[in-house]
């Protein structure tokens, strides 16, 4: 396999958040423009441009976009999620009625354009930390509905994913730890809780804290909201025994620093709730 | 009424979208740091703070959320969608179980912070054109699964909203013309095939163009990323017979003088595509 | 294109009410007495005939109902939805296994009578208002669940769409006037409250409220239970300015004088809520 | 228990087909002109009037589509599923907010005319029939999506139900019996194939078929399409050893003197696929 | 036909449950270790192996199941529903995507082995009467959402199915018939609610009840936990009039005594609640 | 809090499955008998009493399948999930409408009785390995559609969860090793491809396969189908630097054997695939 974003969008998923993105556009009464000006058996010829140079991610949601809508519409992918792309460069064609090219175009797009958006956010935020140990990873402050979408984009642009949701890992913050009584209750309640499968970080907020987390068999430690002197002596003390995640006010402007201290994660919330998108553009050339 | 973004998110809607980002924070095992660490019993009171000045879009959106989780769940909204938020304002107060309050955090937040960094993109471009005629309008580049949460977000922040869908109104757009054989049969068949309460606006790209529309019996011209010396020789050319949109490189730092070329409306991509986040965080107090 | 009413029901629509219907027939069983008396490798051909004369709507309907039960069924429509059948004629053919025939029969007909009942309805009175200017419009007094359907089926019989629903357009009755109190704030409110892309229409039960009407901007006036001479008053009154609807007590045997007063649509309830089906009948053939 | 009608709409069934028929009328944008018009303030009473006279059917179904729209919606039944109304009559009062008055009154409209006019078809099929031996009963020539409504509906007009689909009893037809090779292997087939609680139903054409069908164990025949003459032989036939089932060219015309021939059943496909709806309205009265 | 388990599960059925089982075992973010470790290229062939003698049921299962993942795996039946197999025994044989091969696996297998359980527990029952007159039937102790699979699976197994739900025949328990007054009225209120086409019967603790019982028009009669003894007795009271149908008690050890006292149906509720799966595994061969 | 099976059953979920049992069981018609047969007024009082001795899972889920049918209906648990009961023990008492405690009790007691059966069978092998360093753990090996309330359910039972599904941990097994060319790369390969917080397991078939997989940085091994003998040394190989977990062959005679091997987990397939229910009845007490 080439790459890490390979896989992990199951083909249900797509076909269900297509199913709704096309719902919400064409309602019942369907695309009244299209159907009343170009007729059903035009067919067109058209292809998917980058305005600006970005990252690509969601081809395959474009591709069952149109499917969706007609499935004559033949969908030729000329680049692949992951891809770097220049503007002005061209990441698919789609040829077919023309109907279809016209009612689909807009969904297609949305997706397209949002995805790549994240990964070509995060891939800057990945180049910004080239050279170090720390990787970019994502967090659950994502848009409602698309999460898995905007993880996988996340992953076509470098970077990598924290925990699904609530149910698939115990990230233990500082409200848990005073609800259970302390870090050593919350931790031993998470461990009996949960199955041998599960892994276990706990949000520290200054050394004192980590140094009582690190009493107890954990996976990852989240330093929450630290400048970089105290990341770094907080790398210090954890000396590898567990994974180190900073978190907090990470921009592109401080990230190089961060990655510096020898933290391996870095989480940043941007890269899915306040990316812009990629523009892309569906040109017709027939 | 208070306001123009008074009402327009049916229940029903607010509840399914509650419940398919829930679902997909929770899986089907809930929230296992939570359920290990909190007591069943326990109770919480927090408060929704924002930490950065912006619009408030969505508070009826976050105690749907918390009422999924629990229905025990009392929610206080403080503000009102549409209400200008201070940094360190409180926009909300919810308490009753710890659990349910932890749990359903992330969720209100997502959708809390989403719509209302939408609204308070849009505030930004309407009081940029405060005085003059025009009005800012959103498009049909939403995110995915959200259009009618973030229409409505654009509401909020005092811009209005260009047509929902494909389907509850007419857009010729250049395509169109060709495929129908000219403005004249696509406009005529737009007619023949739409009800009489249907809108139909035409897409130009130059004053011949526009000149060759305004023949025809239409509601609104889409002038196309024009400039605004071109605006504002197609605006004298309408002379109010019709509405006029401009689209297409509108930022906010252009938006002004396209605005003051006498144009009605003002479509911008980026208030649902490329808004960040409003910052909003739930804080605990006891 | 050669009809209004091509276009206008998206497959996603047609795929989910023709499953709801599949679903309602078959149960979680199926069908017991097929199953137990029909081969699996049985095959069949069959026609679908009119017993009536009339217009089809639905035809691609039927098909989907077939390829829901099984995709090797070949469905041939002989006649296009629109077109009159004399009573006698083939409107399709279907053929290959006889259960998946047998099965998808009752569903396939159910849709196809019903919306060529409302096709019939309307080409009725669509002719009996030939020569004069009215429209034959429907309302929102629909079959739960099937308005789309329905709305075609009009469309099919040569009538015209009134709104889709309480969302794309606005339609200021009485009680909406004397709520907002007057009709001069009901529609201030109306046109700030929708898009410039969305029609406001007004009800009035006489020539007082028209005139108060016609004093503000709006697009077309619905006349209530006029009687002809009020209703030809109100055209001269009217004189072009908006689109004039007659509404109330419209049967076959008053439609053509309400029509011959020059209002330029009529709605007409009935064509939803109370058309008998067309009789059409599967029939083997071997 | 008073009626034959009562019970039979599960809750979950009703709450199904009131949210898909709300989600029709009000799509994601919801009520624009109440929303414009109609403080969020402001409460109303009305009542839902009998245009005509009629049996009434589908209160519970009105209520839940306001309930569905506002929880705070006051409904009271003033006549119960299964009464006669005079024209005037009163069947029930809501009072609330305005807006989900408004809002709610087409689809519970809807439901209520659709159901009513189905069980005022009944009735008088039923009427026409009294002091005969005979119940009406229906088919599956239903609305799709409605089946259950409108099942439910002919029993609140006082006739009674066949099969509620292809899974719950067995109906052998002609091409079943050419299928099987006979009847003889039909039926054994079916007897074979189906549980001991499912019944069985022989179609036959004349009454050499009814001679043959009655060699074989079964619990009724249905006697499609004869004339009064051979259905008062093949009642004499059968001699009470199963039901008897007239099907056929039924209308309140012919349908006394076909209950006269002493069948058991009187089959009506009009019932539910061509009964005109009952005319109600909602009558504002503060 | 060759089978009384030929049929009778609708393909909309298996899509669904497929589906949701899909949904429960990939989540939205599918097959980690699959997508990680296997080549997108990589193909495969595997068997479906019996490790155990038995009875299969839910081939077309596992295959929809494959086809839900990827359309192009390729799925060869080598056994039929019915069939016995041997330990050691191959069923079915899949190639294709090996990335689809081992992801749809374990859904695959866990329809396959459950459905194949109880089809095998059910044959030893039907084995166990063979050669008297009763049928092993199912009841409605099932597990919760795969009632219909597993009554398919029952007839697979040579049993037959007693009513699929509350909605398709009417059984009268002690609880009815003291809410009702007595079995008179019982019965007759259930005559009068129900179509023609429902079947009745009653449940009796003893031989007085059944006295009672049998005094009325109903299809059969449930002799609840009644000794081999009182079963007999019952049998000759009945002497063919209705069905009779054994349970309670019923095990491997009892049933053939119970059948023998000459009753029509005997059913067994573990046959769905408490059968173990048919061990199956698939095994790779390339 | 209590116990390990607190929470982790999402209202949503329960919520969902309740309304599909409901549906299968009921249809669009409802409950034939008790509509027939039991007045709308009639009240009754029931407790849900254990016939055999076992744990005690699912009260919250047939609480919500009667708050489904009836709101009015009261459920008070008298026993908690984990807790044992003896046979003859009451662990809930309903009391309402007599309707929806006869309509609701098969759903309930389905749900009660499976889930109450899987744990009372996972008790019996926690019990049996007490004393040891084994936990009990289940497996993927779940009925289709329910692996949520089986996991819960082996929770209730004293087991832990293995991986929820494919999506949530990796296991990497003999195929995937194969395909990835050998343990190494599979294991890189599962690192870059799955966040920080995912866990990797590793099955191994013998002690060489072992020695390999445990140069490589994992979390835990699958000992898959050694003899005691074998899983002996495997433990002693380990050395506690990953989990270890046997699976294969494991029954209620031999599991003890193996706990005292040493091993940390012992997984159990029949625990959610094989477990008969827990016989639960509901009785009628007014």
């Amino acid at each position: 396999m080439s790459a890490a974003f390979d896989g992990g969008l199951p083909q249900l998923s797509i076909a269900r958040a297509v199913e709704q993105a096309l719902a919400e556009d064409l309602g019942s009464r369907g695309d009244l423009t299209t159907d009343a000006t170009v007729s059903a058996d035009a067919t067109a010829v058209a292809t998917f441009g980058a305005r600006r140079e970005g990252v690509i991610s969601g081809v395959a949601v474009a591709e069952a976009a149109f499917q969706a809508v007609d499935t004559r519409v033949v969908f030729e992918a000329l680049g692949r999620d992951g891809d770097r792309v220049q503007a002005g460069g061209v990441v698919a064609r789609v040829s077919g009625p023309a109907r279809a090219l016209l009612t689909g175009e807009r969904v297609a797009l949305n997706f397209l354009c949002h995805m790549s958006g994240i990964a070509t956010l995060t891939r800057r935020y990945v180049d910004a930390v080239q050279g170090t140990h720390a990787r970019i990873v994502d967090t659950r402050k994502t848009t409602p509905g698309l999460r898995a979408f905007e993880k996988y984009a996340v992953r076509c642009g470098g970077g990598a994913n924290h925990r699904s949701g609530l149910y698939d890992a115990i990230l233990i913050k500082d409200n848990h730890i005073v609800a259970a009584g302390g870090v050593e209750p919350a931790i031993a309640s998470a461990r009996a809780h949960a199955g041998h499968m599960v892994k276990i970080e706990v949000e520290v907020g200054d050394l004192d804290e980590l140094a009582q987390a690190l009493k107890h068999p954990i996976d990852a430690v989240l330093l929450d909201n630290m400048d970089v002197k105290v990341l770094r002596k907080a790398v210090t003390m954890v000396a590898g025994r567990v994974l180190t995640e900073a978190s907090g006010g990470v921009t592109l402007d401080t990230v190089r620093a961060i990655a510096e201290t020898g933290v391996d994660l870095i989480s940043v919330g941007a890269l899915t709730h306040s990316a812009p998108i990629l523009d892309l553009g569906l040109d017709f050339i027939s």
